[in-house]
């Protein structure tokens, strides 16, 4: 069997870490018959996030393991971090997977972009009742729905007797965390005062906006508008003139959009931190910090979950279930299909298109090339 | 009984908030015989803390009450947070202090910098034993060194088995707090690396590491050679490539500076701004929020106090009882004395220079007129 990956060479120097943008190149190597508790996969989904792209440019802290083992000539590194796999085969010692179940990835790093993979069993996640769900919401659930989801429940001590009258507010609302907040936010009595960044036209700022309040968004303003003067005014009219706290904000900007949310936290809020979009760092009076007691945390879902295996995989469970019920929706896909014609440059052009941020959806490869 | 104190008018308009200065002014009043629960009290020492002077300049968020049941035309209030008090005589129904005991206040606001003053008995708490203790240690025990305490003890998890292998850091290692830090450190087996201004000769700043060594600080360094190319390899190297992690960094200045401190913490690690003597926010790259899941807190002594009245009784019990056994050394003093002929602009003189810093030691009030 064969399969193409795109593979991230290290500019031929196993020993840099800091390359700016590493190359990426379409690979094709063979997959032999799976031994003990090995297992053949079938890729059916795998997203473009934010993250992995950070990752090619060296810009990331955590880098996917290099290897050597794929036919390849120099060290390299598959792309992607989450996906929906197939099971196709699986060797004598494995107990609790067989032909056709779906699977996702324990772990990040493991590299997704690839249409075929041999992985061990301990490695993987088995979707229980498929029935109901696509490859796109198995392929897109373990990062930002995670993210959101965790985000929301472990930095904030909610009284949830006064659902539906506390809020949190979050930058980067249109973003899949953002769109998973949102939904969340909605299920669980929680207003969200959602920002986004404006749109080429006015017509589409109103689109998204009408977008993310039709998901469950309590309000979406603009980062514009965010930065006028009177938005101190605006948050008291919503919040009915601080009755209902804002008691958490979520962060993917940083900067003076950060500085933004911070400023209508109630005391003793929190504010996590979780992507870097503006790449300035986050700027805290110290007035918020002593006198209004606010904490700023930092949220890495791939750390949390390889620290709380079991968490992460009943917190997959929850998002896959509300999913089936109807409770939370797909996020808007660009999908970036993929057979054994494909060139590799046409690959690594939707990679890059990952961080622009007016792609119409998330990219999401699939292949439709079958085996071969 | 006459009684002058230092108080500060609101510039005639007891509705404005934000009066940028606020003029002080020396105010003689009598003070009747003490009712009921009432106790009258000599002021024995008061320190000028620099929040204490924020407060007057307008820039702090709590502001003392403003009365006009002093004698005073408007109205005013007394300047000061902190100080030790002798009981002059009670009222008839003060059930447990008597003449000749030591107080101090229970919260802070109430106006230390008075000869004289009449609180209700709820409002003091009794120095037991105060044998073996000072005025000055006594006066100065709850602001800076339970700010110190408490951000030592509240905000890590210090592994008590590692005792001498774990360190904090801190700026403004110098001042009220950043002493009694170090001292805790060396009581309690928590390594400091200390950063200070540099004086204005070599010499000076020399004298200085010397003094805050010998007071139990392990490392004594200039914000200059924190701010060098190589401090990465001297942390490295006073933590024994690492091998002992920092844990912990405390914050009084904010900015460029308090950004170096966090970048020396290890993973999981927390910060703890109580001050911003930069006068700049504290920037945070968002990777250290993120990748190195460092948690970034302030802490409020005022508010947490109000909050936790006991654990604060028990805080400055377990200070007191370490001085009089010798284990935490009086802070460098710059007494003030006062008799009812020192003229207002000279005490004001005194408050206004405590933020300067160079002050060869803490400001103190202490009044040597007697009754009048």
């Amino acid at each position: 069997m064969a399969s193409p990956r795109m593979s991230c060479g290290k500019n031929g120097n196993p020993d840099e870490t800091n390359a700016l943008l590493i190359p990426c190149s379409l690979h094709k190597h063979s997959i032999s018959a799976p031994h003990a508790t090995q297992v053949n996969l079938r890729m059916l989904a795998a997203p473009m996030n934010p993250a992995d792209v950070n990752q090619i440019q060296g810009v990331y802290p955590s880098k996917p393991p290099f290897q050597s083992a794929l036919g390849n000539a120099e060290p390299a590194a598959v792309g992607g971090n989450e996906g929906a796999f197939e099971v196709l085969s699986t060797g004598a010692g494995v107990k609790n997977l067989s032909k056709g179940d779906w699977v996702i990835m324990k772990q990040t790093g493991q590299g997704t972009w690839r249409t075929h993979a041999q992985l061990d069993e301990s490695q993987l996640i088995k979707i229980e009742n498929k029935d109901g769900l696509t490859p796109l919401q198995v392929g897109t659930v373990s990062v930002n729905p995670v993210t959101a989801y965790r985000m929301m429940r472990d930095f904030c001590e909610w009284d949830w007797m006064r659902a539906g009258e506390e809020w949190m507010i979050q930058n980067g609302a249109n973003s899949g965390v953002g769109r998973a907040a949102i939904q969340f936010g909605r299920e669980w009595g929680i207003k969200t005062l959602n920002v986004v960044r404006q749109r080429k036209t006015p017509e589409e700022t109103e689109a998204l906006k009408k977008e993310l309040k039709e998901l469950g968004a309590t309000v979406v303003i603009t980062e514009e508008e965010m930065m006028t003067g009177n938005f101190r005014d605006m948050v008291h009219e919503y919040t009915r003139q601080g009755r209902e706290p804002i008691r958490l904000a979520l962060n993917c900007v940083g900067g003076k959009n950060a500085t933004a949310l911070a400023k209508t936290l109630a005391p003793d809020s929190h504010m996590v931190t979780y992507g870097a979009m503006s790449k300035q760092p986050v700027a805290l009076p110290s007035g918020l910090l002593i006198f209004k007691n606010l904490s700023f945390d930092g949220f890495w879902v791939s750390k949390w979950g390889d620290k709380n295996p079991a968490m992460k995989e009943n917190t997959i469970k929850d998002v896959l279930q509300m999913t089936r019920s109807g409770k939370f929706q797909d996020i808007p896909v660009d999908n970036v299909e993929w057979n054994w014609n494909t060139e590799g440059p046409v690959l690594s052009e939707s990679v890059q298109g990952t961080l622009g941020g007016y792609r119409s959806g998330k990219g999401v490869f699939t292949f439709t090339g079958g085996d071969e």
